[in-house]
């Protein structure tokens, strides 16, 4: 069983390590990490990750996974991307994202009538692919699997794992990872986070988008 | 300020890229990824990542992170990595750890008499190093953070987010990274996991302790 991440250069890196870290443990997964080029990747800050494939030499998948990152506002409009996207998808059991993969998914014309989440901030533009945005952590459609920010990858990655073996695969995946999460503090999500704590991020937001878009 | 992470082949990659996700969003951290050499690290399965500095390299630290992974059984016998762990610590301000990660600070005689934590599986051999095994998510002795297996990493690069800067920053991030986690499983802990899940992992864990021993 193939599972395919596509890596591009400023994704977020747990987008892609988080349900990484989960789906290699599926057994007889084949995992692949396909970028334009094989070889080195630049994260958002220091960390460089390893594209074992070309995106030319991965032609077909049973499992996609599309991360996100500021740099997916670029992929947006990336025609070798997005018609990677809808060749893999095209005989894909799964298609799935973290974070604002699903901004790429849509603007690879997936998602159009759908049911879909991204990360919060950048929810509302799912609708200008004609998808609706759904704010949940885990949004299943049919054979799409949409996830909300960052760390919802976890999350995704361990529904998908029940889906591809069964539920006790799946927990024991999760003890494996020791996932009975505990932060500590209860802000992860915009109605739960201070004020003071959204400002922050909404005023880096708008200067990353700036710098990126 | 510079934070420094333990890098070495074999690492459970989610081990580093949890709290690595959290920490280098703190203000002014300066991200350093420390292997024997500078450039490829393997992890447990095809990911690979490049580390930015050679140890001999980096000869102080304000934070150092110590991943874990089976390759930690190497380590704990390894005077390189333990020299250059006792060198860190001996300026730090934080030492910190994630799943055995804590073995090789215990194997570096940093936790006698201390409590700390590791994963579930591991946890009755940190005694073996005169530390106080203590099944807590992330356990805070002094400026010595040890955190559980693999996801718990999270919880602690947000703990420790919070001592660097202030809590309204770390809550900041973990909205950023919309840390809100909701598994589609409560099976994260030995106490809740199903037995047959168990079994799954004890036998795994036995013949994978047989083959790097």
């Amino acid at each position: 069983m193939d599972i395919t991440f596509l890596l591009f250069d400023g994704l977020t890196v747990l987008d892609a390590i988080g349900p990484y870290e989960v789906l290699h443990r599926v057994p007889d997964a084949n995992v692949q990490l396909a970028a334009k080029s094989a070889g080195p990747i630049t994260t958002e800050n220091v960390l460089t990750l390893s594209a074992t494939h070309a995106l030319a030499d991965v032609t077909r998948t049973d499992v996609l996974v599309v991360p996100g990152g500021f740099a997916t506002q670029q992929l947006e409009h990336d025609p070798e991307t997005l018609d990677w996207i809808r060749a893999m998808d095209a005989t894909s059991t799964w298609t799935t994202s973290v974070c604002t993969g699903s901004m790429v998914l849509a603007a690879a014309g997936l998602l159009g009538g759908k049911r879909a989440t991204t990360h919060w901030a950048w929810l509302d533009r799912l609708a200008e692919y004609g998808a609706i945005p759904t704010s949940e952590r885990v949004v299943e459609q049919g054979k799409i699997l949409t996830a909300a920010g960052v760390s919802a990858g976890i999350d995704m990655g361990l529904t998908l794992a029940a889906r591809l073996s069964d539920d006790v695969t799946a927990q024991a995946i999760q003890l494996g990872i020791e996932y009975d999460p505990q932060p500590p503090f209860d802000a992860g999500a915009l109605d739960k986070a201070p004020q003071e704590a959204v400002e922050i991020l909404a005023n880096m937001y708008a200067a990353r988008t700036a710098a990126t878009s």
